[in-house]
């Protein structure tokens, strides 16, 4: 049901093909890793380097006469090998092959996020310096509160990112380690060497104290990880989704050509993946949930966060994937309207003002409770009488009583919200 | 990634097939009934019926092109049926159409889960008349307590299946509505008429107000539901696990023929399914979270949770499938060792009459404290020495001031444990 | 944390005093049931009830002492009773009590529920009566669709209420039944008649089939049908929160006299109650997840669910009892502009017609394809250069080809947008 | 409900008294910020340093008044202070206040928790130590597999505990960060020169970028950091819980003095606190869940956040704050018995030792899968009949055409499952 946000790229890593391919290659090197120690004969490792296949088809067959999938592996390739597939697997268990080959995975999962994850990044950046100091409202409860500019947004979403990268480099880290300790993690049959010998030539640490498999608390941050990037992208998403609203119009997703917004309505615009991506953000979470439950594990192993990671770990990752590659099409094209944020502005009738207001009228030494009052008084009839805001304090006895008509209309400066606005952008890296 | 969940039935339902035909049947019906009350000819209507099919392929197509799912569905079929094709979802809009497919698709799923709980039930009860009489140890808290029989442990499940099915048929009930009432449920270009003609012919009851779709409390109810069945399966096959347990081995999973435990370790016996249930349960759970975000939705309809439901209903519903299908077979073929729980209980030393011990001598006077006192120093001198609860207490001076030999020993009979067995079966309606 | 949003109704439902006395009247018609069958002699039932006496600070000097929650309340009351205290509890264990006095604490705070629920659904009903015909401007994806009414939007509500009424009966009736069965629920050293005499008493259902406790499946269905009565308070919040944005501005909450915005603008106006409500569904939520796992039990008992539940259920209860209280009043006092409603109608420029002269152009024998061109090339030229849809219409040729100025004129009346108001709500029973 | 499970310290850091002094704290140091740089008079910061004071019972009135919190708090010191009063909070907003505060909290807290874990990291190493060459049976899907020693699973803690240090401290740092550049992130009425000196006065470093309050993934982080820890916890304690059973017996909680297990049998023993644990672990789960929603945002802020931080915070950091310290104490008092690990090994017949007779068969050039047939065939025969298995591997002639019955002796040794024990414990740090 996936089918239709699963990526070419993110596809093939959990595709079976690959996680077979993986699985052979590191049957392999742990042969070689036994040749080199001598505890099998170099001409059986070439053996079997040479004659090893995999068939998805016959591992199919054998599953289906009773095989478990760890068996079934083991006899497809043995079948290939001939007289020298007595020397697959030797002390291994399967679950040291598919911890393993789940790292493998999930580094090659991790490289495509962090890539379009630093794609992301670099497009919001320059998004960001784009609308340095485009004036928009701000807009806190869904009300108006003062002006900012859409670079700002834009900046708070850059910083954000680099909080996602820097969380995916840690779980990634943490995700993507090696395993070959055999069934209960002793190397009661294994000889060390073989662990470090096929961690380092894979390229992953391995995990120092192991029992059967690695311990789920690795896949439990790579997930959250997840969960919480796709929270990002779901905010980001929302804002697109709002700002896009037929009331409020600052922003558009660019339709593609061809691209109805109802079969009914033929006048319908409206967003498309920003809905769509809000929407997977959940799919991430629950996911992340699931993790959260597979950390439990009875004594040495028991298997049942694998039937769950077989399908949240490829689901998540895809999904992730997905989103992040149709937010930056869709960031990339997305519309701005910077009249429209003036028009929104002005909309405010001069209202966003309020707090400058106050704060000159303490300075000038009326006391906050009064000042306040004072501010808000008129504050309220200009917004239920749709009157300018300015012109009420001009008419307003008591404060002209503490401020001239100059002083007034000096407040009224947009230029007070962007002052600060290239101190942000060098203080945060943007 | 769910594909070796699916079993052939399930897997139909959710098919793109079977979602097309049944969007197909739909506008069908909906053009039927704009004929019937003579919104579009007659001829129309018969021209339309003959002529339109499906075709993913060119739904593919066009949506490659860069419509949209709803309008590429309408061009598509448009396309097969010529000049009538202008008399399709008159005052229609696609919601109505996919959620009115979906309420079938639901239908469809919940006779298939329906079905099984039913089987399920059946051969719960089945099983329990069969051990209705077994003693076994009961446990609480992972220790021992009294024991039980094991017909009585899988009558508790009887009822929880009980409750389940009730759960299921409401979840359905309320799930499954058909709506036709136009882009915000306001009737504004199409007549109720088609509604309530449409549902009827599907046999659908109509939602009684919408906006653009369908409410997601319905959905919501729906998916915690099957979270809740699949929970129930959690706890049944978390027992099935700790009582196959190398310590306990009173059941045991039947292993297919060529099945083996461990690729490493030849002695290895295990549970399979068991396993594989507890894992499923965890995805029921991400997904009827997910359904309960799903119920949020801006003013007359966004599509956010779209996205989300593409991906977990189908889940949901192939999941918990696979985990009745499995439960179903893994007791069907379940080994019972009625000797080992014997054994388990004679392990115990005589403590399981503890109780009994206590409230006889309370019944001889000893207040209560004193009792417990009594009967608990003994149980944990026999424990922690292994020697036999009832020698003890015919050696324990205080007790004997309160009791015969004889007294004590009648005591220790297991028959006091399925005394009431009867009764409850037959209260319960095992 | 919680203390804020406790009521005080609710919080007497969980409050210590409120349990402890519910323990207690359950110990004693115990006690009256075993009298009833001469199991304990009624003088003892008639001294342990007139002297037995909660003292919630002997229980936690016993707590404090070492002994267990069950031991502790058993042996605070024993102190009051004296000798007649052997009587206590014959053949009870401590979860037979515990989970009585849980089903009647749920039926006090289902009743609060339900009232709530009542008097909300009759208040949405008289506004939804109240603006029965009242225009507004229907949206979907956060953009304008075609008009509503405000009493169409809240009938949904009203009938979204009574599905949760209905599931919070249902709820209700699974989560509250009564049991006496002795540690492992064979009545090994307890009469039957006890339990009956008991939940006949309480007005309970005993549960049929039992071991240590009740089944937790009742306490899911319990849990997560309050989160979903959440996720519709939330859903009608959210709702309010959209209406009410500067930019909208077609509702708002009635400010308390003397509330203020913020601290700094004076000039700011928002939505409190509806905030938090969104916000605390999602608490709902969390423990609806953690109700799900609680479903898993180790054989016939164990307590990890016991340390969940006396959290969750009385922060879901109570929080779920806030928000509906705050939403009755957000609603009972919530200012209604339907002028603003108008003017947002009319600011779109007529495009909400864009359906109606696509369906009469397609009723004049243009093929939908070609009518969509039509009319959506005029509406995006009408939305992009803020013109009106009508006069473009009028002044376009092909148009004009099928229609004429009248017929063109005589779509825009917004009465077919309300014209099956009467219908929808006599068949919702609005 | 939460109270029984709060310990002292982490009460206070969440209590109203610490909250409200750190508010305080807060709203001096910035005065001070306002006052070196000229902003306001040196003396006003002054008077308002002498004379601010927190009553908590006047915030409680004037928020009974209508006054928001905000407002509340500003008002209630204000009062104190007389006319510099209008010096407080220029150009600050509440959220300001609000977040620099919850990063102390947030610091305090986590400096228990990570104290905590530090002591539970050490109390674990050193049983490690302790029970280093202690064998017991290895258990993979709850069923026997080969020995480890029991100070081989202590080690897999250790190291789970380190990577949760690391997860904590990266957590803590990303959640403790420092904000005031007002209402929405513009530094529109304040210099940023405030905010420097307010973070470097409270040792926080800033945020480089926001709006109203601080970005909320960085609470996601920390959130899921808990649950992921309690699921350790939950880990431990599961381990414990099944260590205990009857059935198994190689550990047991220490009961405390007078502590009895069951009120009704008096024999019961039964583990308390890992119960608890993995109860309270599903809280942490549920909230780290609703922090993944806080996520979202409307535009520069909304506060439907508030009211789920103001219960999901305090709680998760109060329950893991208890689980960690009951741990502790449950780990410290652990009862460890070594002769039952060596029985229950011995109770396995010999069938551990499986793996090393097929690889020794293999050795000896028999092909993988007849050598699996030979042993596993063995291995069933040792277990249905409960034979030994050395001893049917002597009489087994196909066997012993490869092998000697001295070779078989031989692999009977249980020092395999210990000899790189040394070299796990060095590399792992432990």
């Amino acid at each position: 049901m996936l089918a239709q946000y699963t990526l070419p790229e993110m596809g093939k890593v959990f595709s079976s093909e690959n996680r077979y391919q993986l699985m052979l290659d590191v049957s392999v090197i742990a042969c070689e890793a036994l040749a080199d120690i001598g505890r099998i004969p170099n001409d059986a490792y070439h053996e079997i380097k040479t004659k090893v296949a995999i068939s998805p088809q016959r591992i199919k067959e054998l599953e289906a006469e009773g095989c478990n999938k760890s068996m079934a592996f083991l006899s497809s390739i043995s079948e290939k090998v001939g007289d020298a597939a007595r020397y697959l697997q030797l002390g291994i268990c399967y679950v040291d092959i598919a911890d393993t080959v789940l790292a493998l995975q999930l580094r090659q999962a991790c490289e495509l996020l962090q890539s379009k994850l630093n794609q992301l990044r670099k497009l919001l950046s320059k998004k960001a310096h784009e609308y340095k100091y485009t004036l928009m409202m701000g807009r806190t409860h869904g009300t108006n509160a003062e002006p900012i500019t859409f670079g700002l947004k834009l900046a708070i979403w850059v910083r954000e990112i680099d909080r996602s990268l820097t969380r995916l480099n840690h779980a990634r880290m943490v995700a993507t380690h090696g395993k070959m300790s055999g069934p209960v993690g002793t190397f009661s049959s294994i000889d060390p060497h073989v662990e470090t010998f096929v961690c380092r030539r894979l390229g992953l640490h391995p995990v120092f104290v192991a029992n059967q498999s690695i311990q789920r608390d690795r896949i439990a941050e790579f997930m959250s990880t997840l969960a919480i990037i796709g929270g990002s992208l779901e905010k980001f998403s929302m804002e697109i989704r709002n700002l896009q609203r037929s009331d409020i119009r600052e922003v558009e997703e660019c339709q593609k050509e061809g691209q109805t917004g109802s079969t009914s309505m033929p006048h319908k615009r409206r967003p498309y993946e920003s809905e769509v991506i809000c929407g997977l953000a959940r799919i991430l979470r629950g996911n992340a949930l699931t993790s959260f439950e597979n950390q439990d594990m009875w004594h040495e192993y028991d298997s049942s966060y694998a039937a769950v990671e077989r399908i949240s770990i490829p689901d998540s990752c895809i999904v992730l994937d997905y989103m992040l590659n149709s937010f930056i099409k869709l960031m990339e094209s997305l519309r701005v309207y910077p009249d429209m944020m003036r028009q929104n502005i002005d909309n405010s009738l001069g209202l966003v003002f309020s707090q400058r207001v106050m704060l000159a009228l303490m300075d000038k030494g009326v006391m906050r409770d009064q000042a306040y009052e004072l501010v808000m008084r008129n504050a309220t009839t200009a917004w239920e009488q749709q009157s300018d805001f300015q012109f009420l304090l001009l008419q307003d006895k008591e404060i002209r009583k503490h401020m001239s008509s100059r002083e007034i209309m000096d407040l009224f400066d947009y230029d007070c919200f962007r002052k600060h606005v290239d101190y942000i952008f060098s203080r945060g890296d943007i």
